[in-house]
């Protein structure tokens, strides 16, 4: 029970904005005073953590704080999307160092990995830290994954990706330890991290990536499901009028909610002039920011194309909520800060319509606290989690 | 702790069809020596657990066998189903020891609640046990509910029942500790007892009631959500080109799967003659039984009716199943045994095409275990689980 103790502690620390005591680790943590101080001094030892102000409560003897010291171990955290790899640099207590962000290659996937690698490394050697610090690199990916061969298995989205072991090659070319999580439960780590969140803690976390995911937290935990596949959401039906799916049905989440069903639906309402140049992710992203813009301009029909697609968020949202029976909902992901004000408009009234509980109790709809790189600093927490946190998430570097 | 090690002791040897010796208890819990001799010594007193017989495996001391004393405490379970009441009384192990139903009477919810009180009167007078004996009464009943207040909020098939006390009301009728669950909360719990599932299992629970609901279990658990209103998943859309809904859209669960939808379809069809004889959930229920019993029959038009229903039943556990990551699929409730040949037939195919991690692993698909009476069965296995198991249910009875 040592290192589960010892991360406890870690935590404890780490959540605690002005440090802890010992006395008041005790307090926290339920541990006895010989065992916290036997890891305090272990923690001390390693460089953890660091003896900080004292302080004098009443009585007794002054109480040192013991705080944690941020630059004393990084984690790296990428976001592979089929549009763009976000990657962040992260210190031990969750803070971003150093950002970098490239056009995703339209390559191979061994091809992309390798600019993974060449990206992660510029990003380690411009942020001056000593790699010998870094515990590790988190990657946040599109489902479905098989998480215990580290493969990519065939997201809709990730054209040409077929059981692509991510984990191993991009282990081998950075010499680093890698961990691959999927890009919407990454999302729900990094939610997690930013709010120190309470033990009750639960939501679920809708996503807006080039595909659209959840994720699911629960007791202050992303719960991951027995695959780690929690989430994959695309092919409920929000919009029983709209375009046929590949799945034989019509108007899933897939072929109404997704940027490009969204910029599609706005082509046919004629809100653009000219044709889209291209049809991959990166010409969806510049058309989709185009018609945010629009939007936010006054151009009507843009602005409705947007409030149907809010709408269309809405059944899904109300799908997710009446079935996992969550505190509140959280959105983020690459594509929601342009679409954030007319969802935000939308959403929670919709949502509270068709609230199976809404006689209990009302719920909150917000963006997420972490921002745009979310798939990105959250894949990072992933890592910082199982150094600090006695998680599930501390079993998966182990295989 | 006392209480928790009691409950962990009393679940491991209820779990072990042959019983356990101290020394077994001791490796199986994980518990000192002494803590097991104390916690025996007070539960051998106590009357729930008895030494058996001696065992003599190698070398040293026999092992006295320990084992649970079916009939020192028994629970009784309710299900209250628009369409009929069912009840059973359970003994310690989870065995059915009696069982009665009667059909739900038309009447408004306090007269629904005194009907339930004198058959429960019935039940434990016709069974001959200490009414002493009774840890208390489990009702299993459509959400929403409010399991803090202990009211049934408004179930869509509940009519006329809006904010109704029912524990409340039934407690002050019996004399006796009444909890209220969800009933497809109450059935993934009957599962998890019959099965003494493992400390692994997972499944979603689709429950075929009057109403459609689903449950959730994971690590063995049953999953209650923040509100304990898990699964309600009468919106999700499985029939694009399905009839209007009250909630706006169209071929919502509510609509197209419920029993009484499926009676509506085959009416349109033309597989009845003459009009149905009342609208009320037991008309309904008739009407069922015959369409599945003309299907049996070689019918083929009643038959064509249950395959789309069956179909549309796939389209629903396809969007819980990729949502929710689970390693199975459990159906159960009051009419699924007239259903479950059909269904079983066209299901698992379904699923497995719609699957997103099929690639991975195959998703089982079977009736539950319990039975017919899984509702009422679970919510006596919850009362149950108060007195046994370490859970979060513990909480339940205490407010």
């Amino acid at each position: 029970m040592g290192d589960f103790n010892q991360s406890v502690i870690l935590e404890a620390i780490r959540q605690a904005d002005d440090g802890l005591s010992r006395t008041e680790l005790v307090a926290a943590t339920g541990l006895s005073a010989q065992t916290v101080t036997n890891i305090t001094r272990r923690l001390l030892g390693d460089g953890f953590i660091r003896e900080a102000e004292r302080r004098i409560n009443g009585p007794g003897k002054p109480r040192v704080t013991l705080r944690l010291i941020a630059d004393s171990r990084f984690s790296v955290g990428v976001h592979l999307d089929p549009a763009v790899m976000t990657f962040v640099l992260l210190d031990l207590s969750g803070a971003v160092v150093r950002r970098m962000s490239v056009r995703t290659p339209a390559k191979e996937p061994r091809l992309i990995i390798e600019s993974m690698a060449a990206t992660i490394e510029a990003l380690i050697a411009g942020s001056g830290v000593d790699r010998t610090l870094i515990a590790g690199v988190g990657v946040a990916a599109p489902g479905p994954l098989d998480t215990q061969k580290g493969t990519v298995i065939d997201p809709p989205k990730l054209l040409g990706w077929h059981r692509v072991p991510l984990r191993a090659v991009l282990a081998e070319a950075t010499g680093l330890r890698v961990v691959l999580e999927k890009d919407t439960t990454s999302a729900a780590v990094g939610e997690l991290w930013k709010r120190r969140g309470s033990a009750d803690d639960s939501f679920v976390f809708v996503y807006l990536g080039t595909g659209i995911g959840a994720a699911l937290a629960r007791d202050g935990e992303a719960v991951r499901g027995s695959t780690h596949n929690i989430g994959e959401i695309g092919h409920i039906i929000v919009d029983p009028q709209g375009p046929s799916c590949t799945c034989g049905l019509r108007g899933c989440v897939e072929v109404v909610c997704t940027p490009e069903a969204i910029v599609e639906r706005a082509e046919r309402a004629g809100v653009f002039q000219d044709d889209r140049e291209g049809s991959d992710a990166a010409a969806v992203d510049v058309r989709f920011s185009e018609l945010c813009d629009r939007s936010a301009a006054g151009e009507e029909q843009a602005r409705e194309v947007l409030r149907q697609a809010a709408e269309h968020l809405a059944v899904l949202t109300a799908a997710l909520t009446n079935m996992l029976d969550v505190d509140r909902v959280v959105v983020g992901g690459p594509f929601w800060a342009r679409f954030s004000e007319i969802a935000l408009d939308v959403i929670p009234g919709s949502l509270e319509r068709a609230s199976a509980t809404r006689a209990l109790r009302s719920l909150p709809v917000a963006g997420t606290v972490v921002g745009d790189d979310v798939g990105a600093v959250g894949a990072g927490c992933v890592v910082l989690d199982s150094l600090l946190s006695p998680r599930a998430s501390d079993l998966l570097l182990d295989d």
